[in-house]
Formats: structure tokens, C-alpha cells, sequence
């Protein structure tokens, strides 16, 4: 995916694709795979990469001490994603997600970015994402991350984890 | 340049790509295009694009108040740009700087970046750069930008000008 979007990486960073799969052993349908391109304590840049229909569950980026939790920018790059973020619900969107998980959705209010288009999460704020049918490629800007600090919707969620 | 490179704007951002002379008038040597995707009071992130062999001339970015000067991560996209910061000055340069103008370019120290490769500027260091023979495309991801702040070594620049 990365090549079809003339996306370069050096080898190392290849070799160092964040797989997630947030610790519920069902990555094709939940997870999402990272490039860290920068995490310092001013900015970040990281690429993600959905599969077709994979999701990123519904989380935010709380507030820790003086840091005001993660803002960050999305930026489509290829694909499509569909995201959530708290607001009017919209009628039939498009995302599917698994029964037996629905209630660790709460938020519905549907944006969906195609190449070339971005949208702002504001810290604190809920929001999840689906890849579209071919999947996406999303830049994402941001103050600095601190992944492991996000809190999820689903109690069975770690972050921790990732897989090879 | 950026159809080539797969990279995708909106009609809005192709219409508002800022083109900057330094306010020379020789902006085919010296000049740099810009999309701003964001730049909000927490991060910021661009398109730079350069055309062969054009020069983004030596500048620093300044501490402003309590604000400490802007840090930025360069990433070549596509082409080759060179790179200069402070440090030992690299023998038989690729860059190629008018001759009347080289004495306001004071750093030497060369960092080629192709595609896929990427250098982060410390706040305050003094840096110039220049597209290679195809020209470039750098993503820059940042602390937020205060073009107007930023000091030039070259005296007879000033950054408010802008070209259409």
C-alpha cells in the first residue's frame, strides 16, 4: 500500500511497522499499523496504515499533568477512512463494526476524508476509524504522543501490545 | 510536481500555495513553494516544494518571547535536496549558490536527503537548502511556524513577500 502511494521508507523503518491489534487477537478486523516518523516532546508525525475495513477503536488522548493531552491532524493520504467523532449521529454511516463490540462505539457523528482531505481531533475528544474498501493511508500531525497514556471506550483494550 | 508524487490537495489548498521570492525578484534561484496543511499554536506541518536547483536561502528561527524557536523534521518525499547546517564544511558541495549572494550563506555542513530520508532542525540553528536536479518535495512536520520571525542572513530578504 505504502508503494502504491509513492510513500518511501528507509529500511529500518520497515522493519519497524507498529502492528497493533490493541490486545483482542482480531486484527484484521481491529488494529492498525504505524509508522513513527517523529515523536519528540514538540511535535509528532506518524503514517497509518488501515487494511480494508480494519478499525481503530474509539479512544481519546487525556490530559497528563501539565501536558493538555494530544491534538492531532489527519490528513488522507490514499483510500478512504471513515471517522467518529462526538456530535449528531449520521443516519447509515458508512463503517461496519463487530456486534458483539457495538456498545464500545458511543460516538457516531460521521467524516469521511478522501486524498487530500484532513480534519482536526481536538484533545480530549473520543473519535474512532474505519479504512474504506481499499483500506487508506492517513498522515497524521500532532502535538507530541504518548500512546500507552490513551484511554479506550472497550475495557478489554490494552495498547500495549503489538504484533509482528 | 505533487500529481507525480501522488500527493493529493484540495482545489482550496492548490489555489493558496504560497510561492515566495524573499522578496529578491530572482525566485528561479532563490525561492520556495509552500502548502500549508496545518499550523495550529500546538504543531504544524507543510508541503515544501523546490524546483531544480531552486535555494531556500540561510535562515534561523528564532526564540519569540517564552515561545523557544521552532524545531522541524525534514522528509524528503521525493527527489534529492540538499541540506546545510552548522558543523565541518563538507568538501566539494553538490549545492550551487549565485555568486553574488554567497557570502550570506554561512553553513556548509551537507546532509543529502532522498526519499524516505529525513533531519530534524534544532530550534535556533542556522540552515539553508536546495532541490537537486529533478527538484524535491519535503514534508515538513514542526513546532508552529512564525514565518514572519524568521531571521535571514542575507540582509536584503524579507520573508512578507509573497508571489503569485
Amino acid at each position: 500500500m505504502l508503494r502504491a502511494a509513492n510513500i518511501e521508507l528507509t529500511e529500518e523503518e520497515a522493519a519497524e511497522i507498529e502492528v497493533c491489534d490493541y490486545e483482542l487477537g482480531d486484527h484484521a478486523r481491529i488494529g492498525t499499523q504505524i509508522v513513527i516518523y517523529e515523536n519528540n516532546d514538540r511535535y509528532c508525525a506518524k503514517e497509518l496504515i488501515m487494511f480494508p475495513g480494519q478499525i481503530c477503536p474509539e479512544h481519546y488522548h487525556p490530559r497528563i499533568g501539565d501536558y493538555p493531552g494530544k491534538r492531532e491532524t489527519f490528513r488522507c493520504r490514499s483510500g478512504e477512512v471513515y471517522l467518529y467523532v462526538p456530535g449528531e449521529p449520521t443516519k447509515n454511516p458508512r463503517a461496519e463494526v463487530p456486534a458483539e463490540r457495538r456498545e464500545h462505539f458511543k460516538v457516531w457523528r460521521e467524516i469521511i476524508l478522501k486524498p487530500g482531505d484532513q480534519y482536526t481531533i481536538m484533545e480530549g475528544t473520543p473519535h474512532w476509524f474505519q479504512g474504506g474498501p481499499e483500506g487508506c493511508i492517513v498522515s497524521e500531525f500532532s502535538s507530541p504522543s504518548f500512546d500507552d497514556k490513551d484511554v479506550f471506550t472497550d475495557p478489554d483494550i490494552q495498547r500495549t501490545s503489538n504484533i509482528q
